[in-house]
Protein backbone atom coordinates (compact mmCIF):
# COMPACT_ATOMS: atom_id res chain seq x y z
CA UNK A 1 0.00 0.00 0.00
CA UNK A 2 0.93 3.50 -0.57
CA UNK A 3 3.32 1.82 -3.46
CA UNK A 4 2.38 3.69 -6.49
CA UNK A 5 0.88 7.07 -4.81
CA UNK A 6 2.86 9.66 -5.16
CA UNK A 7 5.30 10.91 -2.07
CA UNK A 8 6.25 13.57 -0.39
CA UNK A 9 8.59 14.58 2.61
CA UNK A 10 6.93 16.40 5.13
CA UNK A 11 8.64 18.62 7.74
CA UNK A 12 7.00 17.86 11.14
CA UNK A 13 8.18 19.69 14.01
CA UNK A 14 5.05 19.03 15.91
CA UNK A 15 3.74 22.05 15.76
CA UNK A 16 0.26 23.30 14.93
CA UNK A 17 1.25 24.72 11.26
CA UNK A 18 3.42 21.55 10.12
CA UNK A 19 0.81 19.44 11.53
CA UNK A 20 -1.75 21.18 9.15
CA UNK A 21 0.45 21.47 6.13
CA UNK A 22 0.62 17.28 6.68
CA UNK A 23 -3.13 17.08 6.91
CA UNK A 24 -3.25 19.11 3.55
CA UNK A 25 -0.48 16.94 2.11
CA UNK A 26 -2.62 13.63 2.81
CA UNK A 27 -5.99 14.82 1.89
CA UNK A 28 -4.19 16.18 -2.05
CA UNK A 29 -3.25 11.96 -1.85
CA UNK A 30 0.72 12.01 -1.14
CA UNK A 31 1.91 9.23 0.58
CA UNK A 32 3.78 11.08 2.99
CA UNK A 33 7.25 10.79 4.65
CA UNK A 34 7.60 12.83 7.63
CA UNK A 35 10.90 14.15 8.54
CA UNK A 36 11.51 15.82 11.93
CA UNK A 37 14.74 17.44 13.74
CA UNK A 38 16.31 16.70 17.17
CA UNK A 39 18.63 20.27 17.01
CA UNK A 40 19.02 20.63 20.76
CA UNK A 41 16.06 22.40 21.13
CA UNK A 42 15.25 22.66 24.24
CA UNK A 43 11.39 22.30 24.03
CA UNK A 44 12.06 19.17 23.79
CA UNK A 45 8.10 17.95 24.36
CA UNK A 46 7.73 18.77 20.53
CA UNK A 47 9.76 15.65 19.22
CA UNK A 48 7.33 13.72 20.93
CA UNK A 49 4.23 15.33 19.30
CA UNK A 50 6.05 14.81 16.25
CA UNK A 51 5.94 11.37 17.13
CA UNK A 52 2.03 10.88 18.05
CA UNK A 53 1.24 12.71 15.36
CA UNK A 54 3.39 10.95 12.19
CA UNK A 55 1.06 7.64 14.12
CA UNK A 56 -2.23 9.18 14.00
CA UNK A 57 -1.93 10.77 10.32
CA UNK A 58 -0.35 7.31 9.21
CA UNK A 59 2.95 8.90 8.05
CA UNK A 60 4.65 6.15 5.57
CA UNK A 61 7.68 6.82 7.60
CA UNK A 62 8.78 9.42 10.13
CA UNK A 63 12.39 10.06 10.17
CA UNK A 64 14.25 12.27 13.08
CA UNK A 65 17.33 13.36 12.08
CA UNK A 66 19.47 14.43 15.02
CA UNK A 67 22.02 17.71 14.46
CA UNK A 68 24.61 19.24 16.52
CA UNK A 69 24.04 22.37 15.70
CA UNK A 70 23.32 23.68 19.31
CA UNK A 71 26.81 23.66 19.88
CA UNK A 72 27.31 26.70 16.64
CA UNK A 73 25.19 29.25 19.61
CA UNK A 74 23.21 32.36 18.23
CA UNK A 75 20.11 31.19 18.96
CA UNK A 76 17.19 31.31 22.63
CA UNK A 77 16.07 27.83 21.15
CA UNK A 78 19.52 26.21 21.57
CA UNK A 79 21.57 28.24 23.62
CA UNK A 80 21.37 27.41 26.97
CA UNK A 81 23.21 31.03 28.11
CA UNK A 82 19.86 33.39 26.40
CA UNK A 83 16.79 32.92 28.00
CA UNK A 84 13.66 32.38 25.57
CA UNK A 85 11.55 35.87 26.21
CA UNK A 86 7.94 36.22 26.72
CA UNK A 87 6.05 37.95 23.82
CA UNK A 88 6.99 41.68 22.68
CA UNK A 89 5.24 42.91 19.71
CA UNK A 90 7.94 44.06 17.45
CA UNK A 91 9.64 44.71 13.93
CA UNK A 92 12.81 43.30 14.91
CA UNK A 93 13.38 39.61 14.27
CA UNK A 94 13.54 37.99 17.35
CA UNK A 95 15.89 36.20 19.46
CA UNK A 96 14.77 32.83 19.31
CA UNK A 97 15.53 32.86 15.40
CA UNK A 98 18.00 29.48 14.57
CA UNK A 99 20.29 31.41 11.96
CA UNK A 100 19.47 29.36 8.81
CA UNK A 101 17.55 26.94 10.13
CA UNK A 102 14.94 26.67 7.24
CA UNK A 103 17.43 26.08 4.63
CA UNK A 104 19.08 23.40 7.03
CA UNK A 105 15.84 21.67 7.35
CA UNK A 106 14.45 22.28 3.61
CA UNK A 107 17.97 20.89 2.00
CA UNK A 108 17.72 17.52 4.31
CA UNK A 109 14.47 17.14 3.13
CA UNK A 110 15.60 17.36 -0.25
CA UNK A 111 17.98 14.98 -0.13
CA UNK A 112 15.49 12.49 1.68
CA UNK A 113 13.24 13.53 -1.19
CA UNK A 114 15.81 12.50 -4.03
CA UNK A 115 16.63 9.25 -2.38
CA UNK A 116 12.94 8.53 -1.69
CA UNK A 117 11.80 9.75 -5.80
CA UNK A 118 9.27 11.89 -4.21
CA UNK A 119 7.87 14.68 -6.24
CA UNK A 120 7.49 17.36 -3.38
CA UNK A 121 8.54 18.64 0.07
CA UNK A 122 5.96 20.37 2.10
CA UNK A 123 6.93 23.21 4.83
CA UNK A 124 4.42 24.53 6.67
CA UNK A 125 5.97 28.00 6.98
CA UNK A 126 3.68 31.23 7.18
CA UNK A 127 4.69 34.88 6.02
CA UNK A 128 1.49 36.27 7.40
CA UNK A 129 2.52 35.11 11.38
CA UNK A 130 5.65 34.73 10.76
CA UNK A 131 8.01 36.12 14.13
CA UNK A 132 10.06 38.04 11.81
CA UNK A 133 12.18 35.09 10.45
CA UNK A 134 13.73 35.93 6.98
CA UNK A 135 13.17 32.07 6.06
CA UNK A 136 9.55 32.43 5.96
CA UNK A 137 8.93 34.38 3.16
CA UNK A 138 7.38 33.71 -0.62
CA UNK A 139 10.79 34.74 -2.16
CA UNK A 140 12.88 32.82 0.24
CA UNK A 141 10.88 29.84 -1.02
CA UNK A 142 11.31 30.69 -4.81
CA UNK A 143 14.61 30.57 -4.02
CA UNK A 144 14.76 27.28 -2.21
CA UNK A 145 12.94 25.71 -5.32
CA UNK A 146 15.41 27.42 -7.90
CA UNK A 147 18.50 25.58 -5.62
CA UNK A 148 16.46 22.12 -5.29
CA UNK A 149 16.27 22.51 -9.64
CA UNK A 150 19.84 23.05 -9.76
CA UNK A 151 21.10 20.70 -6.77
CA UNK A 152 19.96 17.40 -7.34
CA UNK A 153 20.05 14.63 -9.86
CA UNK A 154 16.32 15.01 -11.11
CA UNK A 155 16.37 18.46 -11.34
CA UNK A 156 19.71 17.92 -13.90
CA UNK A 157 17.31 15.66 -15.68
CA UNK A 158 14.70 18.01 -16.05
CA UNK A 159 11.95 17.10 -13.29
CA UNK A 160 11.47 19.47 -9.84
CA UNK A 161 11.04 18.20 -6.78
CA UNK A 162 8.50 20.81 -5.86
CA UNK A 163 8.57 22.87 -2.46
CA UNK A 164 5.36 23.36 -1.12
CA UNK A 165 4.50 25.87 1.17
CA UNK A 166 0.40 25.65 1.24
CA UNK A 167 0.40 28.03 4.76
CA UNK A 168 2.48 30.67 3.24
CA UNK A 169 -0.58 33.40 2.71
CA UNK A 170 -2.86 32.13 5.63
CA UNK A 171 -3.07 33.99 9.07
CA UNK A 172 -3.08 32.13 12.40
CA UNK A 173 -6.50 31.99 12.59
CA UNK A 174 -6.85 30.81 8.62
CA UNK A 175 -4.58 27.84 9.34
CA UNK A 176 -6.55 26.69 12.00
CA UNK A 177 -10.15 26.74 10.30
CA UNK A 178 -8.16 24.99 6.88
CA UNK A 179 -7.42 22.26 9.97
CA UNK A 180 -10.38 22.23 11.69
CA UNK A 181 -12.23 21.73 8.08
CA UNK A 182 -9.35 18.79 8.25
CA UNK A 183 -10.87 16.98 11.72
CA UNK A 184 -7.69 17.92 13.22
CA UNK A 185 -7.05 17.68 16.93
CA UNK A 186 -4.64 20.07 17.72
CA UNK A 187 -4.58 19.12 21.58
CA UNK A 188 -1.64 16.75 20.36
CA UNK A 189 0.25 20.03 18.58
CA UNK A 190 3.01 21.44 20.63
CA UNK A 191 4.20 24.85 19.75
CA UNK A 192 4.89 26.11 22.99
CA UNK A 193 8.93 27.18 22.99
CA UNK A 194 9.08 26.39 26.86
CA UNK A 195 6.29 23.30 27.12
CA UNK A 196 6.93 21.05 29.90
CA UNK A 197 7.43 17.32 29.53
CA UNK A 198 3.95 17.02 29.39
CA UNK A 199 3.96 19.03 26.17
CA UNK A 200 1.78 21.37 28.27
CA UNK A 201 2.30 24.75 26.81
CA UNK A 202 3.08 28.24 29.29
CA UNK A 203 0.68 30.38 27.76
CA UNK A 204 3.49 33.43 27.72
CA UNK A 205 5.98 32.60 24.89
CA UNK A 206 5.81 34.53 21.05
CA UNK A 207 4.61 31.07 19.63
CA UNK A 208 2.15 30.39 23.19
CA UNK A 209 1.05 34.28 21.99
CA UNK A 210 0.09 33.46 18.02
CA UNK A 211 -1.56 30.11 18.66
CA UNK A 212 -3.68 31.53 21.52
CA UNK A 213 -4.55 34.45 19.07
CA UNK A 214 -5.15 32.48 16.17
CA UNK A 215 -7.39 30.01 18.33
CA UNK A 216 -9.83 33.33 19.20
CA UNK A 217 -9.63 34.91 15.70
CA UNK A 218 -11.19 32.04 14.31
CA UNK A 219 -13.55 31.71 16.80
CA UNK A 220 -12.74 27.97 17.49
CA UNK A 221 -12.42 26.74 21.02
CA UNK A 222 -8.59 26.38 21.96
CA UNK A 223 -7.94 22.87 22.23
CA UNK A 224 -4.14 23.74 23.48
CA UNK A 225 -3.16 21.95 26.55
CA UNK A 226 -1.69 24.51 29.34
CA UNK A 227 0.30 24.46 32.25
CA UNK A 228 -1.82 24.11 35.13
CA UNK A 229 -1.41 27.48 37.02
CA UNK A 230 -1.60 29.70 33.64
CA UNK A 231 -4.41 28.64 31.23
CA UNK B 1 44.53 38.27 18.10
CA UNK B 2 41.68 37.55 15.03
CA UNK B 3 39.24 39.89 16.97
CA UNK B 4 39.39 42.60 14.61
CA UNK B 5 40.37 40.08 11.26
CA UNK B 6 37.75 39.92 8.42
CA UNK B 7 35.86 36.34 9.33
CA UNK B 8 35.37 33.13 7.15
CA UNK B 9 33.42 29.97 7.58
CA UNK B 10 35.48 27.23 5.80
CA UNK B 11 34.07 23.75 4.67
CA UNK B 12 36.63 21.45 5.64
CA UNK B 13 36.77 17.59 4.80
CA UNK B 14 40.15 16.87 5.35
CA UNK B 15 40.64 16.47 1.63
CA UNK B 16 43.11 17.63 -1.22
CA UNK B 17 40.46 20.65 -2.24
CA UNK B 18 39.41 21.81 0.98
CA UNK B 19 42.81 22.03 2.55
CA UNK B 20 43.40 24.41 -0.42
CA UNK B 21 40.52 26.33 -0.21
CA UNK B 22 41.32 26.58 3.67
CA UNK B 23 45.42 27.66 2.74
CA UNK B 24 43.46 30.02 -0.22
CA UNK B 25 41.18 31.95 2.52
CA UNK B 26 43.81 32.06 4.63
CA UNK B 27 46.18 33.42 2.37
CA UNK B 28 43.50 36.17 1.69
CA UNK B 29 43.41 37.58 4.94
CA UNK B 30 40.74 36.11 7.06
CA UNK B 31 40.44 34.18 10.35
CA UNK B 32 38.81 30.85 9.45
CA UNK B 33 36.56 28.79 10.95
CA UNK B 34 36.92 25.44 10.04
CA UNK B 35 33.30 23.25 9.65
CA UNK B 36 33.45 19.53 8.72
CA UNK B 37 30.72 16.90 9.16
CA UNK B 38 30.26 13.33 10.66
CA UNK B 39 27.26 11.97 8.54
CA UNK B 40 28.05 9.01 8.79
CA UNK B 41 31.29 8.47 6.18
CA UNK B 42 32.50 4.85 5.96
CA UNK B 43 36.06 7.06 5.68
CA UNK B 44 36.65 8.05 8.98
CA UNK B 45 40.12 8.87 8.39
CA UNK B 46 38.95 12.17 6.50
CA UNK B 47 37.91 13.61 9.91
CA UNK B 48 40.95 12.91 11.71
CA UNK B 49 42.46 14.45 8.58
CA UNK B 50 40.78 17.57 9.01
CA UNK B 51 41.42 17.58 12.82
CA UNK B 52 45.33 17.67 12.27
CA UNK B 53 44.72 20.33 9.01
CA UNK B 54 42.73 23.09 11.32
CA UNK B 55 45.10 22.82 13.64
CA UNK B 56 48.46 22.95 11.15
CA UNK B 57 46.65 26.16 9.06
CA UNK B 58 45.54 27.64 13.30
CA UNK B 59 42.32 28.15 12.38
CA UNK B 60 40.18 29.87 14.96
CA UNK B 61 38.20 27.09 15.74
CA UNK B 62 37.33 24.02 14.20
CA UNK B 63 33.53 22.35 14.94
CA UNK B 64 32.38 18.79 13.90
CA UNK B 65 28.63 18.73 13.45
CA UNK B 66 27.32 15.41 13.38
CA UNK B 67 24.23 14.55 11.29
CA UNK B 68 22.36 11.39 11.07
CA UNK B 69 21.49 11.77 7.21
CA UNK B 70 23.26 8.22 7.04
CA UNK B 71 19.69 6.55 8.01
CA UNK B 72 18.55 7.92 5.36
CA UNK B 73 19.95 6.00 2.82
CA UNK B 74 20.76 6.89 -0.89
CA UNK B 75 24.73 6.62 -0.80
CA UNK B 76 27.62 4.20 -1.36
CA UNK B 77 29.64 6.63 1.08
CA UNK B 78 26.74 6.32 4.15
CA UNK B 79 24.84 3.38 3.04
CA UNK B 80 26.62 -0.24 4.14
CA UNK B 81 24.63 -2.07 1.66
CA UNK B 82 26.12 -0.04 -1.51
CA UNK B 83 30.03 -0.75 -1.83
CA UNK B 84 32.04 1.77 -2.86
CA UNK B 85 33.05 1.08 -6.75
CA UNK B 86 36.60 1.40 -8.35
CA UNK B 87 37.39 4.01 -11.03
CA UNK B 88 35.13 4.07 -13.82
CA UNK B 89 35.12 6.69 -16.44
CA UNK B 90 31.07 7.71 -17.31
CA UNK B 91 29.39 10.41 -17.32
CA UNK B 92 26.60 9.34 -15.01
CA UNK B 93 26.03 10.84 -11.76
CA UNK B 94 28.21 8.02 -9.62
CA UNK B 95 26.76 5.70 -6.67
CA UNK B 96 29.17 7.95 -4.29
CA UNK B 97 26.76 10.98 -4.57
CA UNK B 98 25.39 12.16 -1.06
CA UNK B 99 22.02 13.65 -1.81
CA UNK B 100 21.96 17.07 -1.27
CA UNK B 101 25.21 16.98 0.58
CA UNK B 102 26.14 20.30 -0.17
CA UNK B 103 23.35 21.56 0.29
CA UNK B 104 23.47 20.83 3.37
CA UNK B 105 26.88 21.31 4.34
CA UNK B 106 26.21 25.19 3.10
CA UNK B 107 23.42 25.92 5.26
CA UNK B 108 24.87 24.92 7.99
CA UNK B 109 27.76 27.37 7.30
CA UNK B 110 25.37 29.80 5.87
CA UNK B 111 24.10 29.32 9.86
CA UNK B 112 27.13 29.60 11.55
CA UNK B 113 28.75 32.64 9.72
CA UNK B 114 25.27 34.30 10.83
CA UNK B 115 26.39 33.49 14.23
CA UNK B 116 29.80 34.79 13.88
CA UNK B 117 29.33 38.18 11.42
CA UNK B 118 31.48 36.11 8.76
CA UNK B 119 31.82 37.59 5.72
CA UNK B 120 32.31 34.37 3.80
CA UNK B 121 31.81 30.75 3.07
CA UNK B 122 34.39 28.90 1.23
CA UNK B 123 33.84 25.56 -0.19
CA UNK B 124 36.31 23.62 -2.46
CA UNK B 125 34.24 22.50 -5.28
CA UNK B 126 35.40 22.02 -8.80
CA UNK B 127 33.16 22.07 -11.94
CA UNK B 128 36.50 20.73 -13.70
CA UNK B 129 37.06 16.95 -12.72
CA UNK B 130 33.51 17.39 -10.63
CA UNK B 131 32.64 13.69 -10.62
CA UNK B 132 29.66 14.08 -11.61
CA UNK B 133 27.99 15.44 -9.07
CA UNK B 134 24.94 18.33 -9.68
CA UNK B 135 26.24 20.42 -6.87
CA UNK B 136 29.80 21.24 -7.72
CA UNK B 137 28.32 23.81 -10.55
CA UNK B 138 28.92 27.80 -11.12
CA UNK B 139 24.60 27.94 -11.12
CA UNK B 140 24.24 25.36 -8.56
CA UNK B 141 26.98 28.09 -6.46
CA UNK B 142 24.84 31.32 -7.74
CA UNK B 143 22.05 29.75 -6.71
CA UNK B 144 22.98 29.53 -2.92
CA UNK B 145 24.33 32.93 -3.20
CA UNK B 146 20.90 33.94 -4.23
CA UNK B 147 18.88 32.04 -1.23
CA UNK B 148 21.77 33.04 1.27
CA UNK B 149 20.45 36.74 0.78
CA UNK B 150 16.71 35.94 1.22
CA UNK B 151 17.50 33.87 3.83
CA UNK B 152 19.86 35.48 6.51
CA UNK B 153 19.54 38.60 8.50
CA UNK B 154 22.09 40.23 7.40
CA UNK B 155 21.09 39.48 3.91
CA UNK B 156 17.49 41.13 4.98
CA UNK B 157 19.68 43.94 6.02
CA UNK B 158 21.43 44.48 2.54
CA UNK B 159 24.56 43.07 3.54
CA UNK B 160 25.95 39.57 2.19
CA UNK B 161 27.26 36.71 3.08
CA UNK B 162 29.68 35.85 0.10
CA UNK B 163 30.17 32.13 -0.91
CA UNK B 164 33.29 31.76 -2.65
CA UNK B 165 34.09 28.80 -4.43
CA UNK B 166 37.85 29.48 -5.40
CA UNK B 167 38.37 25.93 -7.05
CA UNK B 168 35.46 26.09 -9.37
CA UNK B 169 37.43 26.61 -12.37
CA UNK B 170 40.20 24.65 -11.66
CA UNK B 171 41.29 21.52 -13.13
CA UNK B 172 42.75 19.03 -9.91
CA UNK B 173 46.60 19.78 -11.53
CA UNK B 174 46.19 23.21 -11.31
CA UNK B 175 44.65 23.08 -7.63
CA UNK B 176 47.40 20.57 -6.56
CA UNK B 177 49.84 23.38 -8.48
CA UNK B 178 48.07 26.78 -6.11
CA UNK B 179 48.29 24.28 -3.10
CA UNK B 180 52.10 23.78 -4.00
CA UNK B 181 52.63 27.36 -3.85
CA UNK B 182 50.98 28.01 -0.50
CA UNK B 183 53.52 25.43 0.70
CA UNK B 184 50.72 22.70 1.53
CA UNK B 185 51.62 19.39 2.49
CA UNK B 186 49.50 17.36 0.80
CA UNK B 187 50.79 14.35 2.46
CA UNK B 188 48.08 15.09 5.45
CA UNK B 189 45.22 15.19 3.52
CA UNK B 190 43.28 11.91 3.00
CA UNK B 191 40.68 12.26 -0.10
CA UNK B 192 40.11 8.52 -0.63
CA UNK B 193 36.74 7.17 -0.30
CA UNK B 194 38.25 4.09 1.15
CA UNK B 195 41.22 4.76 3.26
CA UNK B 196 42.32 2.98 6.31
CA UNK B 197 41.92 3.90 9.67
CA UNK B 198 45.74 5.43 9.14
CA UNK B 199 44.22 8.01 6.90
CA UNK B 200 46.21 5.62 3.88
CA UNK B 201 44.27 5.68 0.21
CA UNK B 202 43.52 2.75 -1.52
CA UNK B 203 44.49 4.27 -4.89
CA UNK B 204 41.73 2.66 -7.12
CA UNK B 205 39.03 4.63 -5.89
CA UNK B 206 37.02 7.55 -8.35
CA UNK B 207 38.87 9.75 -5.60
CA UNK B 208 41.86 8.40 -5.42
CA UNK B 209 42.26 7.86 -9.32
CA UNK B 210 41.49 11.72 -9.87
CA UNK B 211 44.17 13.27 -7.18
CA UNK B 212 46.30 10.54 -8.33
CA UNK B 213 46.23 12.31 -12.10
CA UNK B 214 46.15 15.37 -10.51
CA UNK B 215 49.85 14.79 -9.21
CA UNK B 216 50.92 13.87 -12.78
CA UNK B 217 49.41 16.53 -14.56
CA UNK B 218 50.88 18.90 -12.49
CA UNK B 219 53.84 17.00 -12.29
CA UNK B 220 54.38 17.47 -8.87
CA UNK B 221 55.85 14.47 -6.97
CA UNK B 222 52.58 12.35 -5.34
CA UNK B 223 52.84 12.98 -1.40
CA UNK B 224 49.65 11.04 -0.79
CA UNK B 225 49.76 7.79 1.57
CA UNK B 226 48.83 5.09 0.00
CA UNK B 227 48.04 1.11 1.70
CA UNK B 228 51.31 -0.51 1.07
CA UNK B 229 50.80 -3.18 -1.31
CA UNK B 230 48.93 -0.72 -4.05
CA UNK B 231 50.82 2.18 -4.63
Amino acid sequence: MGKYMKKAVVLLSGGLDSTTCLAIAKNQGYSCYALSFDYGQKHRAELEAARNIARKFHAERHEIVSLSIGSLGGSALTDKSIDVPNYMSSNEIPVTYVPARNTVFLSIALGWAEILEAEAIFIGVTAVDYSGYPDCRPEYIAAFQNLANLATKVGVEGQQIKIEAPLIKLSKAEIIQAGHELNIDYSFTVSCYKANTDGEACGECDSCFLRKKGFLDAMIADQTKYQACIN
